[in-house]
C-alpha cells in the first residue's frame, strides 16, 4: 500500500480552517474575520454551503459581486478556499415558483418550503437548477488562486415520496429487473396477494401503504440512494467541464443509515466528513468511524470537514469539549488518516436553529477567550507540524465488514426479534482490536479482500451476488473469517436462500443453522468453550449443526444445551468461524486475542488502557500517534533498541514515553526496510 | 347439556394440518409437500386464503385451474380442505381501478394500496367482488371431496373513516334512532353545543375531528362491526346457495376489543380462532382465550385454526416453543373444546413480511428438523387418540361476564382513571378459578344465565337494556352474582343513569356508589373482612353506602376508612355481592375459595400447582385432561376408588397418576348416571 | 396601594357559584336546581357558557326564550348572573356551511368539525357571528337584574394553520417589520439561504415546513395570540355598546404557555381565572398561580372563575379532593385575592366527555352527599363571612419576573439543553418566599418596577426592548436584582446579541459570560461560597468572568473549578445578583433567607411548616389569613401584644392560634398608621 499525494498540490499541509459564512454578516466585519483567521493560522475557508439566495436572489438574476469579494480577501490574507455549492437549501422563490421540488413525506404528501434538504431528488427542475449553478460558479472561479476544493451541496439526505419519484422508481425497476414477472418472482408478490399486474400499480412503500413487502423498501432504498447521488454527479458534472483538476468532494455523517457511502465514496474525489460525537460517544466510537471513512476510499486520507470547536446544539445536552479535548480529537482524526481539520463554523450566526452552534467565534466577537485560545494554539502547532503526516496510509490485516444494503434488510425484517443491533455488533467487534491497537479496516461487499489476513463479518443477513464465493477464495487462500448468527439469510431482494441458512456460506462454515432462538430482555444463556471457560451470551442464539465443522464452544443451558455456540471450519490454508450467539464483552475479547495472537498480526504499540497508539506510513516515514484519552499520566513502553523522533515537541525518544492527561505524541521512524516490512503494507 | 356431533361427518376426527400456500410455490415442490404432510399426518390443510391476484389477475379473468390440481391432489393423498376466500388483501389491479375500496384512516385521508384488510367495508365495489369471488369458488368446488369446510377472508379488522362510510353510518344511525330529536337526547349532544341540526352534520369520530360525543365514538364502532360483519354475511350468502351443508367460518384473534365476536360467533357454523401466545403469556391466558372462543357459541367446540410449529416473527422477541411445548399446547386446546389442532403455515414463504414465521417445513425445505419432528409425532399421536374427544362439552357452574361494547365504553371513558384495566381484571377474576380446576363459561350480555349458579361480571360500567332485569331474576332464583366498582354507570348510549350508580343495579346489590376515589399508581387502601383479614386494595375505590346490604368488609385507611368496601345483599333464594376496589389477588383467591364452598361447586380434580385440569364429556364418557404446565415431574391424586383409562398410553389408571414435565393425561370413564350428575351437565 | 372597589357595585359579596348548564337538562328539574342552589348559597351562576347552539339552531333563527326563564328564576331566587358568550364552540351547522371557519392543523390541513375550540381566530364569518350573538345578549340582557358580569367565550387557545391565517399573518408582519429587509435582517434569513423575497413566500411555521427561523415561530405564536384577543376584544365591544358598565372578562388556565395573559389581562375589567390542580400540585402551586393571577392587573383581585368541587375527569388519575380540602383552597384563593369562590359545574352532565367531572349535584341527583354538604356548609360560612375580605390587596415588596414570550423562546430555543425548566425554575424561586410567607408578586417586562426592593428574574433569556434600561434604573435607585444564567442572549427576534451574554444586562450584572455547559442528567458541580457553604448544581453552568461584580462563589469541580458561580455588582444605590448555575434547593433557600434579612424584608407571620400566611389588606383592615396545609394540628405564635378578630369563628385572639389540621384562620386588624407602614403597602 503506497503513500498518497497531497490531495491539492496547491495546498501541501494539513488543511486547517472550516465553515465562512460571511454572506450573513455586513462587510464591516470582514476585515477582522480575515485578521482573526490569520492569527489562529486558519489556511482553508470553506465557503457558500447555503448561499444559493445570496448567490440568486431570483431565477433569471444572479449576484457573484459579495463572493468575489470574498474570495479576493481571502486569497490575499492567503487564506484557501473549498468552495461549495448551495444545493442543500433551495431559495423560497424556487419552492414557490415550483413546488413541485418540495420533498413529499412517507404518505406521499408534499411538505411546505423550509429547513433544508427538502428538494425531491427525482425533480429535473431542481436537478437543472442545482446543476446550472454549479457551473456558474465553476465557470466564474476555477481560476481563481484560492480555489483549492469543491464542496458539493451538504449532508445529503432522504427521501422524497412523491409522484415524481414514483414514476422514476417505476423506471428505475423496469431497468433492473426487465419483466414483471421477474420483480414477482424476486419480490416473492404472491405472499399476501400482493402480484402486480402491470407496472403502474407499483407504488413508493409509503407510510400508509405497502409496507409489507421487504424487497419494495429495499429497492426503493437504493433508488432514493441513487437519485441523490446523480443529483451529487450532475452537479460534479457541471464543475469538472470547467474546474477538472480541482478535487470534488461532499460531507458525509458517520455512519449515517440513509445512504450508501461506499457507493458514494466511489464519486468522490476524497472523502469528507463532519464528525459530531455525542456525550455518550466514547474515543473507541470516533475511531470507528474515521476508520470508516478512511476505508470508503480503500485506505485513502480523508478530510474532516466539520467538528464543533466548543459545544454543538443540536443534542439533547450540548456539553462543552473540556480543555485539551479539541487538539486530543483533532489528533485522534489525523491518527486514523485525516489530512484536515476544520471546524463548523468560523462565526455563531446570531440568529436561526443553530445559533447556539459552537464557534471559533462567538457571539461576542471575541478572541480572547478559551476556545479561540484553544484554536489557535492548535492551528500554530499544526503550522509547525508540516506536511510531514500527509499521505500517510494504515496498513490494516485486518477487515470488519459493514454493509449499508445489509443494515437496511435487516433493520426492515421483522422478526427474530425487534433489535437487530447492528451498530452495537460492529462496534463489539471492533472494541478488542482497537483496544489492542491493532489497525483495522472497514471493508465492503465489493472490498478486494486478499490484503487482509482476518476479515470479521458480524451479521451478514444479506448476501450480495458474489459474495459468498470471494469469501470462500479468501478462506481457500489461508484467509481467517469470521462470522455470526444471522448470517446467510437472504439474497439482495430479502429473498430467504431455499437450502437453509447460512445459505451460500454453509459449505464454507460447515454449519447448518436449523433455527433461532430469540431471547426476550434478562433472559441469557452460556457459551462454554471447550476448555471450560464459559461467558454468559442471548439476545439471539442460533441452533445449528456441524456439517464438517469443529466445535469450539457449546451451550450451558436450555434445551439446546450442548448444541454448538463457536465453530471453525478448516477450509483450504484457511479457516471459517460461526459464532452463533451474542456474546458478553469478555469473550470477544478473549477470542480475538487468542486469534490475534495465533495469527501474528502484533499491535502498533502496546499501551495501557485508554492511550491509544495508530501507525500512519508515509513514503518515507512510519508515524505512530500515541493518545492518551484519560486525564491522568500515562507512560508507555517503547520497543527496546529503537528511538523516535516526536514530532510535535522534537524531542528524540526512546525507551519510555510518559504523556500527560490527554496530551499526544507523534514518533517518527524512518522506514527501514526491515521495519516496513513488519507493519505489513 | 349434550354433546355436539362432528363438526363435518366427512371428516369426523381431529383436524390435524394447518395454513397451505402452494401458489407461492413452483409447481415442482407440490408433490414434495404432500409426501410430507402424509408423513406428519396432516388431515385438513387451509387453502386459498390470499389466492385473490392468483384466482382473478384482472377483473375479467380467472384462473382457478392451479387450484383445481391442489385440491385434487389433496383428494387424492387423503387430505381435507378448508376452502377460503381470498378477500382479506384484494389484488393491486382492484385497488387501483376503483381507489374508492381503499380505506380511510382516522382523519378521513385514503390510504394507499398495501398490506391486507386494508378495504372499506361499507364499499360496494369491494363487496360485491369479494361475494363474486366468493359464489364462484363455492359453484367451482361445493362438490369438491376434499371440501370439509369453508374459511371466510381472513382476521377481520376495522376500520375506516371514508366518505362512504360517513354516508352509510348516517343512514345507520337514522334507522337506529329515527329521529334526529332522539339521537341528540340519547348522546346528550347539548353538551358543548354539539346538538345536529340535519342529519348531515354527523361525521365518523375523526382523529382530527369530534373525539368528545362518546356515544358517537361508541355507536361508529358497532357500525364497523356490522359493516365487516355484513361482509363475512355477504360471502357466506354466496357461498351457501352452492354450499349448503359444509360448515363457514372466519378465524378470530383472541380477545380482540375492535369486533364484537359474539355477534360474529352467531353468523358462523363453527367458531375458529388463531392462537399467538406472546413470551409474556402464562398458561392460564391461553386456557382463558380458550374459554372465550369455547363460549362464543354457548359450548359449541371450536376449531384451532392457526397456531405456530415453532416462533412468531412480528412479536417484540419471537422466542422458540421449547420441546413439548407444542405439543402440549395443542392438548390444551382440546382440553378446553378445540375439535382441530392446526398450523399457520405448512412451508414458510421466502418473501415478505412473514417469512421468518415459523413452519412445518422451514426455509431449508428439510424434514430432519426438531419442530417437523414434534409436529410429526403429534400428528401420529392423534391419529392413534381418534375422534373419542370430538363434540365433548364442559359443563360450567361458574360464568364470567365479558362484554364488547362495555370494553369500548370503558376504554373511551374520560375519567376516573386512565388505566380501565378491563382485561387485566378480567384476568384476574378468572385466575382462582383456573388454578382450581373449576370449569368456567366466558358470559355474555344475552346469553342465558339460569344454567350457571355463579355469576362475576367485573367492571360492568355499561349496562345494556334488559340485562339488569335478567340478573335480577338470576339472584332472585338462587343465583349468586359478584360485580364491582364501575359498575351500573351508563347505558348503551353512554348516558350516565339518573338515580346514582350502579343505576339499574341498585336495587339488586343493595348499595348507592356515591363518589369514586382513583388512586394514582403507589397509593393503596386496605380493604378489612370482618373477620379482621386485610388485604392490600386502590386502583379505584368506590364509596358506597349500603342500602340494605350487609357490609362483609370494610375500607381500612384514608377518610373512608370504615366505609363499606365488600358487600353482600341477599335476594330472593340468591345473593349479589359488590366489590367496591381492585383488591390484590390474595384477596379473590380468598374470596371465590370461600364461595365455592359454600357453593359446593367442585374442581374437576384437585392438582398440584402448575397442572391444569378440564373435563369434557361426551355422548359416552368424561374426558379429564390434565396438562403438567410445569418442567418437574407432579403427582395428582385420583378420586379414591375409581379407576380410568388414560387415552394416550391406553393403560389403566387409579389412585394417582405421576406426569413427567410437560406431559399429559386424557382420563377416560364411562358416563355413569351418578358421575354425571355430580358433574352438573 | 388602594383596595379596590367590589367587582360589581350590585354584588358586593363573595361570588359563590358556579357554571349552570340549564340547557342540558328537562325544564321539570330547574326548580329543583334553584332550591338546593339556595340551600347552599349560591350567589352568581355562570350560563351560557356552551349554549351556541340552543341560541341560534340555524343562522337566521334566535331562541333566546329558555334563557329568558332561566334568568328571571335565577333572579327570582335571588342568585346573579355571569353571563357567558357562546363562543368557544360554534354549531354544526355554522361548520358545515362555512368550512372556512374551521381551525387548520400545523401542517396547514383542515380540521373536521368536534370538540371545542375548534374555529379560526382569524375568519372573518367566525368574528361576525361570534361578535353578532355577544351583542344580541347583550341587547337582550343588558338590563336584566341579575346580571352582574359577561363571560366572553371560554378558555381560548391557540392555533390555526389556515390559508386565512396565513394571509393575515403576512400583513401582521408587513406591519410590525415595514419592509421584508428589515425582516429578513432581524430574523436572520441569510443562514441556510432562507431570505425572503416577496411576502407572499413567508408561511406559517409548519409542522411540516419551515421550523428552523425560531424568529418567525415566536412571530406566528405572537400573531395567534393577538388574532385570539381580537376575538375577545370583538366580543368586548359588541357587549359594551349595550351594557357598558358591567364587568367583561374570559376564564384563563393557570400558566398557559401559549396565551400571553398579560396582554389579555389589559383588556379584561377582571381577570377570572379556572383552578384545576393535578395530584402532583403542593399548597405552593397553588399559591403561585394565584399569585400570577392577582398580579396580571397589577394587585387587582381576581375572580376564582372554575374548580371541582370533588374530582376532575381529565387528569390521568383523578383522586377526590378529601374532606375538608375543598374548603382550604377556596379559602387558599381568598387569601391570594380572589372575589369569588365558584364551580364547574353545578349539575354532571350525563354524557359527553365530560361526564365524570366533579359537580354539586351528582348524577345521583341527590343532595344527602358528602360533596353537597361540604359545598352547603361552605357556602353558608362564606355569607357569615360577608363582605370584609372584599377589594383587600397584597402589600408586596418582592416580584418574581415571568415573561410569555420568553418561555416560548426559550422553549423553541435549539441548545444547550433540551431541557429549559422555565416554570420548574420560577417555582424553585419563589419557594423560599412561599415558604417564609413573604408576599410576592408575579412581575412582568412591563410591570412598574418602583414599588418593588427585591426583583428575581430567573432565565432571562429573551429580553424585550427597554427592560435593561429599566432594571438598571431599578438596580440604580436602590432595588436588589437577582438573575440568572441563560439570561441576556436574544432581542425580541430571537436574535443573539451582538457583545456577548448577558447582552445589554452585562454593565449591570459586572459579568461576562463567555460558555455555557449543558450538563447530562446525573452530572452535577458544585456552587461553593466564599464562606465555604458548598450546594450541588448542575443542568447548565454559565462559565462567566467578572467584569467589575464582587464573587461570592465559585464553581468547585470540573476544569471551570475556581471560576465564578455566584456574583454580586453593587451599581448605585443598589445590587444585581448573577446565579450562573442551577442549584440545588437548599442553596436558594440560604440565599433568599440571607437577602430578605439583609434587606428587612419581613413575612406576614412566621408559622411552622406546612402552615401558609397571606396579607390582604382591605380600606380599612388588615386580614391575615392562616391555613394549615397538614393535617396535623399547628400553633403559630402570633405577634406578641397584638390582639386579632378571627372572622370566621368570631373570637378575639391574642398570644397564639392552634388550628386543627386542614383548619383556617382570617386575623383582622384594624389599620393603624404605624402597622400599615410596615407592611410597607
Amino acid at each position: 500500500m503506497e503513500a498518497f499525494p497531497p490531495l491539492n498540490p496547491r495546498a501541501p499541509f494539513i488543511w486547517y480552517g472550516g465553515d465562512y459564512n460571511p454572506e450573513q454578516w455586513p462587510r464591516a466585519i470582514w476585515d477582522e474575520d480575515l485578521r482573526l483567521m490569520q492569527e489562529c493560522r486558519f489556511r482553508v475557508a470553506t465557503v457558500g454551503v447555503f448561499s444559493w439566495t445570496a448567490l440568486q436572489p431570483a431565477e433569471e438574476r444572479f449576484t457573484f459581486g459579495w463572493l468575489d469579494q470574498v474570495l479576493d480577501k481571502l486569497a490575499a490574507a492567503g487564506c484557501r478556499v473549498c468552495l461549495a455549492t448551495p444545493s442543500a437549501a433551495q431559495p423560497a422563490w424556487l419552492s414557490q415558483r415550483y413546488p413541485e421540488v418540495l420533498r413529499a413525506d412517507p404518505t406521499g404528501r408534499r411538505r411546505h418550503h423550509g429547513w433544508r434538504v427538502n428538494y425531491c431528488p427525482t425533480s429535473p427542475l431542481y436537478r437543472r437548477l442545482a446543476a446550472q449553478m454549479a457551473a456558474k460558479l465553476a465557470e466564474r472561479y476555477h481560476a481563481h488562486p484560492a480555489l483549492v476544493a469543491w464542496h458539493v451541496s451538504n449532508e445529503y439526505a432522504p427521501a422524497c415520496y412523491c409522484e415524481q419519484c414514483a414514476a422514476a422508481f417505476r423506471e428505475w425497476l423496469r431497468r433492473r429487473y426487465g419483466s414483471l414477472d421477474e420483480l414477482n418472482r424476486r419480490w416473492w408478490t404472491r405472499f399476501w396477494s400482493h402480484t402486480y399486474t402491470d407496472w403502474s400499480q407499483i407504488e413508493p412503500p409509503y407510510a400508509n401503504g405497502e409496507g409489507s413487502i421487504h424487497a419494495l423498501t429495499l429497492d426503493y432504498r437504493r433508488f432514493q440512494n441513487e437519485m441523490l447521488l446523480e443529483c451529487f454527479k450532475l452537479e460534479r458534472e457541471a464543475i469538472r467541464q470547467f474546474s477538472p483538476d480541482v478535487p470534488i468532494t461532499t460531507n458525509l455523517m458517520r455512519f449515517y443509515r440513509d445512504l450508501d457511502y461506499r457507493l458514494w465514496a466511489r464519486e468522490m474525489d476524497v472523502v469528507a466528513w463532519d464528525c459530531y460525537p455525542s456525550v455518550e460517544d466514547e474515543p473507541l466510537d470516533i475511531a470507528l468511524a474515521h476508520d470508516l471513512m478512511r476505508s470508503l476510499r480503500d485506505g485513502q486520507p480523508f478530510l474532516l470537514m466539520e467538528q464543533s470547536p466548543s459545544s454543538q446544539n443540536w443534542q439533547p445536552y450540548n456539553t462543552l469539549k473540556r480543555p485539551g479535548e479539541l487538539r486530543l480529537q483533532s489528533y485522534q482524526a489525523l491518527a486514523h488518516g485525516a489530512e484536515s481539520v476544520m471546524f463548523f463554523q468560523w462565526r455563531r450566526s446570531r440568529g436561526g436553529i443553530e445559533k447556539l452552534h459552537g464557534a471559533v467565534i462567538e457571539h461576542s466577537g471575541r478572541s480572547d477567550t478559551r476556545v479561540f485560545a484553544e484554536v489557535r494554539a492548535l492551528g500554530q502547532e499544526l503550522e509547525r507540524l508540516g506536511a510531514r503526516t500527509l499521505g500517510g496510509v494504515t496498513p490494516a490485516q485486518v477487515g470488519l465488514l459493514f454493509d449499508w444494503e445489509n443494515w437496511w434488510a435487516l433493520e426492515d425484517c421483522s422478526g427474530p426479534t425487534r433489535e437487530k443491533r447492528y451498530l452495537e455488533t460492529l462496534r463489539a467487534h471492533y472494541a478488542p482490536f482497537w483496544r489492542r491497537n491493532v489497525a483495522l479496516d472497514l471493508v465492503f461487499s465489493d472490498s478486494e479482500l486478499g490484503r487482509y489476513r482476518l476479515l470479521v463479518a458480524p451479521l451478514l443477513y444479506l448476501l450480495k451476488e458474489g459474495l459468498a464465493e470471494r469469501l470462500a477464495a479468501f478462506v481457500q487462500d489461508g484467509g481467517t473469517l469470521v462470522t455470526t448468527y444471522l448470517s446467510g439469510m437472504v439474497d439482495e431482494c430479502d429473498l430467504a436462500f431455499e437450502d437453509g441458512y447460512p445459505g451460500p456460506l454453509r459449505h464454507l462454515l460447515g454449519i447448518w443453522n436449523e433455527e433461532i432462538d430469540a431471547l426476550p430482555p434478562g433472559r441469557t444463556n452460556r457459551l462454554v468453550l471447550n476448555d471450560g471457560r464459559s461467558f454468559a451470551c442471548g439476545h439471539l442464539c442460533a441452533l445449528i449443526q456441524s456439517e464438517g465443522a469443529e466445535v469450539l464452544g457449546r451451550y450451558g443451558e436450555d434445551f439446546y444445551a450442548g448444541r454448538p455456540a463457536l465453530t471453525r471450519h478448516r477450509v483450504g490454508r484457511g479457516q471459517a468461524f460461526y459464532l452463533a450467539c451474542e456474546p458478553e464483552p469478555a469473550f470477544l475479547e478473549h477470542f480475538y486475542g487468542e486469534l490475534l495472537g495465533e495469527l501474528e498480526i502484533a499491535p502498533v504499540l502496546e499501551t495501557p488502557p485508554g492511550v491509544e497508539a495508530t501507525l500512519r506510513q508515509t513514503a518515507r516515514e512510519r508515524l505512530v500517534f500515541v493518545l492518551n484519552h484519560g486525564r491522568a499520566p500515562a507512560t508507555v513502553m517503547l520497543p527496546p533498541g529503537r528511538t523516535f523522533e516526536e514530532l510535535l515537541t522534537g524531542r528524540s525518544l526512546s525507551g519510555s514515553l510518559t504523556l500527560a492527561g490527554q496530551e499526544v505524541a507523534i514518533l517518527a521512524e524512518p522506514l527501514a526496510s526491515e521495519s516496513s516490512r513488519r507493519a505489513g503494507s
